[in-house]
């Protein structure tokens, strides 16, 4: 029922796909003011959510707001794995049986729906991982939908490479042989989506909306201090597959707490076949290791690599940098942080600049930030969690002349109470015996790496990929086929490369339908957005053939 | 170099893989008269192939040809896998670099080589593995060459469905940023495939051209008593690769002994990324959950279902169920075995044929067979193992009264000593509490199984296939609606489903371009021949994109 309104949406998706340009199926969602969020937030305090098979057990989640650190008290239905397990297979053959169109249409109406409460998405969003609402509304927003659809675009199309039925003729000695056959997509088996805290759509709708359209009933299981947001996208889900007359429970949500995580049974559980996982390079290794013979995908954390040899502008290169390094405070798995500055300093249009003066300018740079807490607050948002902030404390108290720049707390104009602070910067000499960290820190704070030229840059940055991995890697070159061979070391430690972002869009930006996330080539994960290997496993095909008499 | 001219090669099988109807890249190869075969084969008579990096190992193969019961003397570097896996990494960069037109072209060149040589390839074939000459040539031969064709094709297509290049162009704010993007595909890594001894091409070139296609090295481990097919086969690609100026070692064969096997050491290796494994269900199932992380695809074995409820015709159907039973022995993954007959025997066009009596026809078939020697050892070939045999005489002595013909051997018309008999027919009723085989029987046995109705035989060998898995099933039934019915629940078992095949066309014949093998929900492995899930994972994209000054 919801296929035909929107196939021109889900077409353009599959072109844009093809294509690779530049396209989105959004409208842009504007940020509701501060109140207004609260009083969309607010609404479900005290609120019980049921979105799973019928269980007795309940949480209140521990979800505090790091804007108001006021608990968000919502208590959310908490089934445990064999009943979720159970409620999964009940759903599965209506599912299965609804069809790949009727799938995809559900799977594109919820998208439409969430998007059409974008400013309620985008309140939850931000009172529970941080993020700005400016951000909330795009990058967990109109983003996270088109990655959703660009996932969905990519199952259909290869769902729909295959046939539906052929007339098969041939010959055997003298006598042709006809035969009937049928090509059937069929599903894999219920799959289990580990969502993480800070930036839970980008990857859950993707990894949702793939094995829903597949036909794949999906357990999704938020980080236990960041329900609220993925809780609200699978009620949705549910809302349109009860309209459309199918089990609601093909998607339940899964919530544990943080004493009783329930991600490794779920995953390790034989009936789970298929797991999409989003957080720690620990537990994602653990579940490609102990998932048995589920299919897994991953997107875990990588050190993220900078290196600046020469520009055009530096000014606004190192405007670029610092918000780069501030935006979301560092907690984007795109966010760089270890940053190479040639002994020789930066070339730029007007000469060289010292390597002491870029790193003065790009402390600057975070100070003027720091100084305009409405723009800071638009661009840095809120620390999500206060672990992160407890280990940025740490690393400056232990940091000693390393320190360039302590993380500084900024006056969060709506919020005084908010976890608000610009990126710390650590300068680090590998060469005079500092260490570099061993893999990422996560939040805002970069490692600025004195090194001693390009080459030897690049060497560093090529074997920090190959260990620790990397989403994304930057590069500030002004000779393009330098760039050429630089891409191509990076390509062979199995990394892409973006060089010279200097502009308005933010270099972490990745672009659905053009831009794939994460190669799959190193310890960052396994699991592209959206590669055909993201969708090819999550449904197979059955055929049958029968004889035409002659 | 070989990309070009095979061009038109390559694009039609692209066509027949997305039309999936009846095409073939290969003209019929004309089996070689015995002598021809023997003399063949006779020139490897103490022959040392050296076909991976430099060792000093060597092996002596204990492959004996199963028709004239001789050793095949060949002898076979055999690299440890230190050594093999050192020798995949010095090649691994090369292949890459090499570009995907080039590999495809040394894919593609390889077949053609391979196929120029149909009847040597034929004869070795046929001496190793108890093939006649003429499956040899067709299963092995043509056939085999088409699902590599097949495999290459899907992954052509897959990395080809990836544009090189894009100009991206978005307005954030009010300005217009252009990112000029490239795309390019990169393999993965070390990649092994072990080979089966009775059908080792089948899967192997798929699985070989694939990795090779994609740019993964790869260490081909055929099995130990069924060596020199494989091994030329890597010797004519090894040619190809050096013509192409390549390295030969960007494939190895890998030869092990029932004693000392290697095959668990290399998956296991955290250097093997990818594993295909054609064999037994235990170490399949051990493959898929003790290679760490690598991709693994499996084809293992199942046991093959009939029904025979109602037919046009019952005496050209018992021909072909005979046939079934009888081609290669009952070697092929594809081959029936569990025959479900009903009580109230088989409808016909001619009215109802009690069971009895269609157990007798069957026998009958079978012995006539037996009593035409040149037309059986057309059909049935030799038993590859001479554990089968032993086997088969093991059930034939604890058979009792269950036991309706014995595998009666035939007279080889060319090689009296020939390891080669007809089928055994053994007869069964659960509902007198005889035991129904648990699992694969592996050779020229056939249970036939007396059952209720037709519903009855359903339940029965569709838990049978939640069970023990299936790769084909079969169904004799004139319903049209009720073959739609019993589709689905084969479906929903996981399992594809032939119906009413009558004809001269063998029932175990899967077609390349157009027969799924394998459906990767049931048991009998997780692999299809050749599905984009075949290919999407042997290859990942890495990007680079670069902001044009505007």
């Amino acid at each position: 029922m919801f296929f035909t309104p929107h196939l021109s949406l889900l077409n353009s998706a599959v072109e844009a796909n093809r294509t690779r340009s530049a396209w989105t199926g959004f409208a842009p969602i504007a940020p509701p003011e501060p109140e207004r969020a609260e009083t969309l937030v607010g609404a479900y305090d005290g609120v019980t959510l049921q979105l799973s098979a019928p269980t007795s057990s309940v949480v209140t989640a521990d979800e505090i707001s790091p804007y108001t650190e006021k608990s968000l008290n919502v208590t959310y239905a908490a089934p445990s794995v064999e009943e979720t397990l159970d409620g999964a297979v009940a759903a599965a053959d209506k599912l299965r049986d609804a069809g790949v169109e009727e799938r995809v249409g559900v799977c594109l109406e919820s998208l439409r729906r969430i998007h059409r409460r974008g400013q309620e998405f985008a309140a939850v969003t931000s009172h529970t991982t941080g993020q700005s609402l400016g951000m909330a509304c795009s990058g967990s927003g109109t983003n996270a939908l088109d990655r959703g659809l660009e996932a969905v675009a990519m199952a259909w199309a290869a769902m729909s490479r295959v046939p539906e039925t052929v007339t098969w003729q041939q010959t055997f000695g003298k006598n042709p042989v006809t035969l009937r056959k049928r090509f059937r997509p069929r599903p894999v088996g219920t799959a289990l989506v580990v969502a993480c805290a800070s930036f839970p759509a980008w990857n859950a709708y993707p990894a949702i909306l793939a094995n829903l359209a597949t036909g794949n009933p999906v357990l999704v299981k938020p980080h236990p201090r960041s329900v609220l947001g993925t809780a609200l996208a699978v009620q949705v889900i549910r809302e349109v597959l009860a309209d459309a007359g199918l089990p609601a429970d093909a998607v339940q949500l899964v919530v544990d707490t943080v004493e009783s995580p329930i991600a490794g049974d779920l995953a390790a559980h034989p009936a789970t076949r298929i797991v999409d996982f989003t957080g720690s390079q620990n537990f994602g290794s653990w579940l490609e290791r102990n998932s048995g013979d589920a299919l897994v995908f991953t997107e875990t954390a990588g050190v993220n690599t900078v290196i600046l040899d020469s520009v055009h502008d530096l000014a606004a290169t190192l405007r670029t940098l610092a918000g780069g390094l501030s935006l979301f405070s560092g907690q984007m798995c795109t966010s760089p942080q270890n940053i190479y500055i040639l002994d020789g300093g930066v070339n730029t249009a007007d000469g060289t600049v010292p390597r002491d003066e870029v790193v003065t300018a790009l402390r600057a740079a975070l100070d003027d930030l720091a100084a305009a807490p409405r723009r800071a607050a638009a661009v840095c948002g809120a620390l999500q969690s206060d672990a992160t902030l407890r280990s940025l404390d740490s690393l400056a108290a232990t940091a000693g002349d390393t320190l360039v720049r302590r993380h500084t707390p900024y006056a969060h104009p709506d919020y005084p109470q908010a976890r608000a602070v610009t990126p710390m910067l650590i300068r680090i000499d590998p060469r005079r015996g500092h260490q570099v960290p061993n893999g990422e820190q996560f939040g805002p704070v970069a490692y600025l790496i004195d090194c001693a030229d390009r080459d030897a840059a690049v060497e560093h940055a090529t074997a920090s990929i190959r260990r620790h991995g990397a989403i994304s890697s930057y590069l500030y070159c002004t000779d393009d086929s330098a760039i050429d061979a630089i891409a191509d070391a990076y390509a062979d430690a199995g990394a892409s490369l973006s060089a010279n972002l200097v502009s308005s869009m933010p270099m972490q930006y990745a672009a659905a339908y053009s831009d794939y996330h994460v190669t799959g080539l190193n310890p960052a994960g396994n699991a592209t957005l959206t590669d055909e290997s993201f969708v090819a496993g999550r449904f197979r095909m059955v055929q049958d053939r029968r004889q035409i008499e002659e």
